[in-house]
């Protein structure tokens, strides 16, 4: 059997990062840079005050406290926004506000609290420090420093950085387009009625909104029965323009294993046994008559839904530019004792809570109750046949689980 | 000053949870229930094999073993999907695959690894339990079980679920709508000419992003000048039919600080400073001219970022049906020391990476460059003016930094 590494590493040599666009920057939430973002201004672009008060020289004040106020004339206002060049004179004060441009010749600001908030003239209760309450250009950003660089998948602190540094536009990535294939006669659409034998069709809807949880598009989603050449035919020439198709069922060791037998015909992809439960039976590789790249999960629910996380999400990763071994795994400890399947990696399905996992329940392949409720998957190597409470394990993390985002 | 506990409890008494709404479950990813989703079938539907292999009763395969196969006549073939009901006569197999619905008599399935495979008759080493393969009709889910409880924001384990369990659709609530408005004479939209005194208007498009990353809609967004008037007309009516507008700049202490005149003469909103760091100027209420909640956030960039994530996030949570409190909130080590502000929440803005935090760099109000780097907020309590290396701290994730999405 593969081990799971390798078979990642295989599915990984399919895919290459897609080409890049330009987007404007307020639509660019959640995109991938190809680029560095370049800084156009300073930031701040000019001296400005740190507070709501009085520009003055700090010198003008030497003395000034509590018991010995100096009162200083208010020559008038600065404003946020206001584009003149004031001039503050000597032995004088102008009244600023936050973020308004320093007047040149004033090298502190009083805060308005430290004052008595005079309008022709102030009382100053306190001797700045020369520079007290100033934001000096540049301080933060200079222009042309690169303030994003390429690979960063722009969380709304990023859009924030770049905006402020006059970035209008970004270069991206394009999205990834994935087409959803499902197979089998015995699946129906969600709501139809089942007859005996027939079950819903939910890997279906559970695929796609993997795809849309991980950032990517579904460029088209298809159920196909097992028919040969419906199959053959749509794998040649898949709906949707796709950049990786995906499919789920008819894989495994059956003899009405459609997808294996018309891809095992078509030559470019291989089937293979992965080391690792749930999600044994896995095959990849390029379609032939396509020339696609295509994953084909196996049909049980939660083997298709551990082996898109351990599988195809690395590679939408790499085509949405970011780093596929940046994944987010993090350690935790076992809170419970647990048996996993000896000489393959168990991804058990667990919850965690405060750097602790347990599992979320029965971890049978088709057992989608538990599915639901973890919130990451615990990677017991293949040599343990049983988790030790307090042991240290390698989490993944499922998508759709964001900190911040419940 | 208000404690940041006082200020929240009052923002979220502006709110409820929003009017329920029926959506299909293919669309209702990252959606919350507004009410129980119950299964509409068992699940499984129907006793099936979980292998590929040879459906049999037990007790005919007495004795099988690696030196002692018995060999059983096939009678045919049990595909997934089959919805004739099969018998299996005593003494004989029928070929059966994963998911197909298990022949009436049968009590075992052997794995077609453990046979040699044949069509018409099977040669079988090994003597099953009965039981062997086989799922259970409703061993997983029971027609009539909640198997989603309202408040449940759904993700892609649970769409599964709810499809598997032919639920078509669910009741979900509608999606909060947030009116943005940023104010300032100083502000410029990106790409702008930039003159002496004036800025990007980043706060706008930060406050977008946070209200998508949020899984709110933005139902309007708009920047106003300090003009008093135009600030009253629109807080009047604002654009696009919000549940909650926020509004950014114009709180503070200066004396063009337009949100705060005009609300304050409304009547209907209170200003009060916050024991927090950054974050103190802040203002919520309801305004008498609309009726509607507003939350007036700081100009500072970093402040209003802030004080998005402690303030405004809780009151979409509610809005969108989920417990405020439940902020995945996680516990932390400091990885470093630093100072904080006596008397007040510092709320540091940090990277988290295996349960260690340190500061993503500067610290003031005013630098997004450390703030776009940061994953999380060490919440520091009041009571500290240094965190020490290895003490614990509380921490809130940031918007956008899933794990799992990265």
């Amino acid at each position: 059997m593969r081990a799971v590494a390798e078979h990642r590493a295989v599915v990984l040599s399919l895919v290459e990062p897609l080409p890049a666009e330009r987007v404007a920057v307020g639509s660019a939430l959640g995109r991938v840079l190809a680029e560095d973002a370049v800084a156009a201004v300073d930031l701040p672009g000019f001296d400005n005050s740190a507070m709501d008060g009085y520009a003055v020289r700090a010198a003008d004040l030497a003395g000034a406290g509590e018991e010995t106020p100096v009162v200083l004339p208010v020559d008038g206002d600065v404003a946020a926004g206001d584009t003149a060049r004031h001039v503050l004179a000597p032995g004088h004060a102008l009244r600023i506000m936050t973020g308004a441009p320093l007047p040149e010749g004033a090298d502190a600001v009083v805060a308005v609290e430290m004052t008595d908030g005079g309008a022709h003239r102030v009382s100053v209760r306190l001797e700045p420090e020369v520079g007290r309450h100033l934001r000096h250009r540049g301080e933060d950003v200079r222009t042309g420093t690169v303030v994003l660089t390429a690979g960063t998948r722009l969380g709304p602190g990023h859009v924030a950085l770049a905006a402020a540094s006059n970035v209008a536009e970004v270069v991206v990535r394009r999205r990834p387009r994935v087409t959803v294939v499902s197979t089998g006669d015995e699946l129906v659409p969600v709501g139809g009625h089942l007859e005996h034998g027939q079950i819903v069709d939910s890997n279906h809807l559970m695929l796609r909104a993997l795809v849309e949880a991980a950032g990517a598009e579904v460029a088209a989603g298809v159920h196909l029965r097992d028919e040969a050449d419906a199959v053959r035919a749509f794998l040649a020439a898949p709906d949707g323009d796709p950049d990786l198709v995906i499919t789920t069922g008819g894989v495994s060791m059956g003899v009405y294993d459609t997808v294996k037998e018309v891809l095992t015909a078509d030559g470019g992809v291989e089937f293979t046994k992965v080391a690792m439960r749930p999600g044994m039976p896995q095959g990849c590789g390029r379609v032939t008559a396509s020339g696609l790249p295509v994953v084909t999960l196996p049909g049980n629910p939660v083997s298709s839904f551990v082996s898109f996380h351990v599988f195809v999400l690395p590679a939408l990763r790499r085509l949405a530019g970011l780093d596929p071994d940046d994944d987010g795994s993090f350690e935790a400890v076992a809170g419970a004792s647990w048996s996993a399947a000896p000489g393959r990696t168990e991804m058990t399905r667990v919850v965690e809570r405060d750097g602790v996992v347990v599992p979320s329940g029965g971890q049978g392949s088709h057992v989608l109750g538990a599915l639901a409720g973890a919130t990451a998957l615990a990677v017991v190597p293949a040599d343990v046949a049983t988790v030790e409470e307090g042991q240290a394990l390698r989490c993944l993390p499922l998508l759709g689980h964001h900190r911040g985002c419940g």
